[in-house]
C-alpha cells in the first residue's frame, strides 16, 4: 500500500483575495466594526477557504471513525471494550449523540469501522473496513504495522474524497474507541515531548487511581517507543486505527480545500499529527470546543487554537463540533445577508 | 397607569418533578454520565421550566426594543443619535443582524419603538409606541416620569403576553438605543453600589478619553440620584425606555412560565432590575453570552450567571442570544432523541 498523496503533497493555501474582500465587506455591514466578535473572523476565514464571496456551512459532511485499542488490556478505561462495537451499531441505528446531531443539522453522516476486536456482522449504514482486530497493545509493542496505518490513512483520505464529490462546505470527523483517550494522550506526549501527567485525564470516567494507572501505562509506552518524533513513526507505534483515519481525513480535506471543524481531544490529537506532517493543514482547521478532558488544552496550545465553545463536553463522536456548526452558519448568514450602511441608509460613525 | 401584575406578583417556580425526571433520563442515555457537559443541564432546566418530558426551543419569540437616550447630549456615544431610528427601519426591512438571525432561526421578531427623539413615520412591521421623545438627560434630571416607566414596563409585559399566546418555548429580548451602554452602566452602578470605572466601557466604539468622559457622566448621574436602591425608583431615575420595556418583558415571561435567553450587557442589566424586583425571576433566565463590553462580567456575577458563549460579541439587538439558540435546540434534541443504554443494547459502565 502507498500513503495517500495528501500525506506528502504541499497543502493549498486559502484564497487571499477573497479574504480581503470579506474583510472589506465586514466593515460595510450595519454594525459597529468588530461587534460580531469571532463570528466576523469565522466568515472571513470561510470565505478564504471556500474561495467565495458568500461562504456557507450548509452542506456538512460528517464521518465517525471507530476502532478498538489493544491498550485496553492494561485496564485503562471505565467502560468495557465491547462498547466500541455496540456504539457503532448505535450510530447506524440513529440513537447516538452524533446521529441525533447530524439529523438536527441535516448533515451527511458516514460511520466507519476501522477495526474492532470482535468482527461486526453486516450492519446497514456501516462501512466495515476491519483493517485489524483493533490495534496491538501499544504499552508493549507497536500499535500498528506500516500496512495497517497506511490503510487507515487511506480510508480517511477516501472520506475526504467523498466529501469533496458531495460538495461539502465543511467536514467534521468524530471518534469512537474505548481506550482512545489513552492512545491520544500517548501520541500527544510523543509529539509534544510533554509529560503524561499533563495529558492523561479521566476519559469516560476514571477515578484518580485510574488516572494514575493510565499515566503509568503511558510512560511505559513512551519508553518503549523512544525518541523518534517523525509523525508517521509516532502514529504507527502509538496510534489508533480511528485516529490514523482521522488524520488522513483532515489532510485529505485540506488537500481538497474543504474547511474542517475539529472536535475535542481525540480529533485534536489527530489534527496535531496532521499539522506536524503538513504544517499548511493548520490553515484549514477551525476548532469547535474545549473538551473537559484536561489534556486538550496542551494540544490546542500547540496549534495556537482557540476553540469556539467551552461547554464541558467530553463525549467524542464529533459531538462538540456538531454543536458548533450553527455558529459557522450564523456567521455566514450574517456576512451574506446583512444590509450595508449605504443600502440601509444608516449613518456610520464618520457621518 | 398601573404597573403590570408581574411587577408585584410572586413568580412561579419551575417544576421539580419534571426536573427530576429529566435528570433521571440523562443517566440512561448512551453516553458517559455528564459527557454532554452544560447541554445536559440546559435540557434539564428547560424540562423543568416548560413542565414537560420533551423540552424544546423551536418556537422562539424575539422582540427588539428601541429607544433614545437624553444622556446622548453629554457626548457619550461613538455613533450619532439618529442611528436609533435608522436601525429601527433596518430591523423592519430585514437588513440588521437580528433580522438575519431571526430568519435563520425561523423565529418571530417583533420590533418596538418605545420612543425616539425624532418621531418615526409609519414603518410596516414596527410597533411604534413612542412613549416619549427619548428619555430626559439622566445626568441632569430623572430619565422618565412614573407614567413613562410604567408604560414601558407594560409594553414589555404585553410582548410576554403575545409570546405566551403564540406558544413560545423561549423568549429573547434585544435592545437598540444609541447611548444605552451609558444608561445600563448607570443602572448597574446604582443597583450594585459599584464603581463607574468598573461598569463603563467603549460601547459602540469610544476611545480611552471617551470612556473617561463616560465615567464622569455616570458619576454625575449617580450623585444626582442619591442612595435610593428601590428597583422602580432606580429604573425611573436612571433607566431607558427600551431597558424598562425589557425588564417588563422578562418579568412578564417569568410570570407566564416562558424561559428567557438573556442577551448581552444591556439585557443583562434589564434582567438585574427584574431580579432585584422579583428574585424568583432568576429561575427563568438562561444567559447566552459574555459580551466584550467589560462591565458585563460584574452584572453576570451579581446574578451568579455563567453565559454559554464567549465570542467577543458586543452588538446588542439580542444578537448574542440568537446565536446561542441552537445550543438549546441541540440540548433538547439530544435529550429527546438519543437512545438509552437498554434500547440500544449498549453496555453501561456497571455492566
Amino acid at each position: 500500500m502507498t500513503l495517500p498523496a495528501s500525506w506528502t503533497s504541499p497543502v493549498p493555501v486559502p484564497d487571499a483575495a477573497y479574504r480581503q474582500q470579506a474583510l472589506d465587506r465586514q466593515q460595510l455591514l450595519t454594525k459597529p466594526p468588530g461587534s460580531l466578535g469571532r463570528l466576523e473572523q469565522l466568515a472571513v476565514d470561510l470565505a478564504a477557504q471556500q474561495a467565495t464571496h458568500r461562504p456557507r456551512a450548509d452542506q456538512v459532511h460528517m464521518a465517525v471513525f471507530a476502532g478498538d485499542h489493544g491498550v485496553c488490556d492494561e485496564g485503562i478505561s471505565a467502560f468495557p471494550r465491547a462498547v466500541t462495537g455496540q456504539m457503532i451499531a448505535n450510530f447506524a441505528e440513529g440513537g447516538a449523540a452524533i446521529s441525533v446531531l447530524s439529523r438536527h443539522l441535516e448533515a451527511t453522516l458516514e460511520v466507519l469501522n476501522l477495526g474492532t476486536v470482535e468482527p461486526l456482522g453486516h450492519l446497514p449504514g456501516v462501512n466495515n473496513l476491519q483493517i485489524a482486530p483493533g490495534t496491538a497493545n501499544l504499552a508493549q509493542q507497536p500499535a500498528m504495522t506500516h500496512d495497517q496505518v497506511t490503510a487507515a490513512l487511506c480510508a480517511g483520505d477516501a472520506v475526504a474524497e467523498r466529501a469533496a464529490s458531495a460538495g461539502a462546505q465543511l467536514f467534521i470527523g468524530g471518534d469512537m474507541g474505548i481506550g482512545n483517550t489513552t492512545t491520544a494522550a500517548v501520541l500527544a506526549c510523543a509529539l509534544l515531548n510533554d509529560d503524561p501527567e499533563a495529558l492523561a485525564g479521566p476519559g469516560t470516567g476514571l477515578d484518580a487511581a485510574g488516572v494514575s494507572h493510565k499515566v503509568e501505562v503511558i510512560r511505559r509506552a513512551l519508553q518503549r517507543h523512544g525518541d523518534n518524533r517523525d509523525p508517521l513513526a509516532v502514529l504507527t507505534s502509538l496510534g489508533g486505527l480511528e485516529i490514523a483515519a482521522l488524520t488522513g481525513a483532515l489532510l485529505g480535506c485540506a488537500a481538497r480545500r474543504i474547511p474542517v471543524l475539529v472536535d475535542g481531544f481525540i480529533v485534536s490529537v489527530a489534527a496535531l499529527v496532521a499539522v506536524r506532517q503538513r504544517p499548511g493543514a493548520r490553515a484549514w482547521l477551525h476548532f469547535a470546543h474545549r473538551s473537559a478532558e484536561p489534556g486538550h488544552d496542551r494540544v490546542l496550545a500547540a496549534m495556537e487554537a482557540r476553540p469556539l465553545l467551552d461547554l464541558g463536553m467530553r463525549l467524542g463522536e464529533g459531538s462538540g463540533a456538531a454543536v458548533a456548526v450553527n455558529l459557522l452558519r450564523a456567521a455566514c448568514s450574517l456576512h451574506n445577508s446583512m444590509a450595508t450602511f449605504r443600502d440601509a441608509g444608516v449613518s456610520n460613525r464618520e457621518d
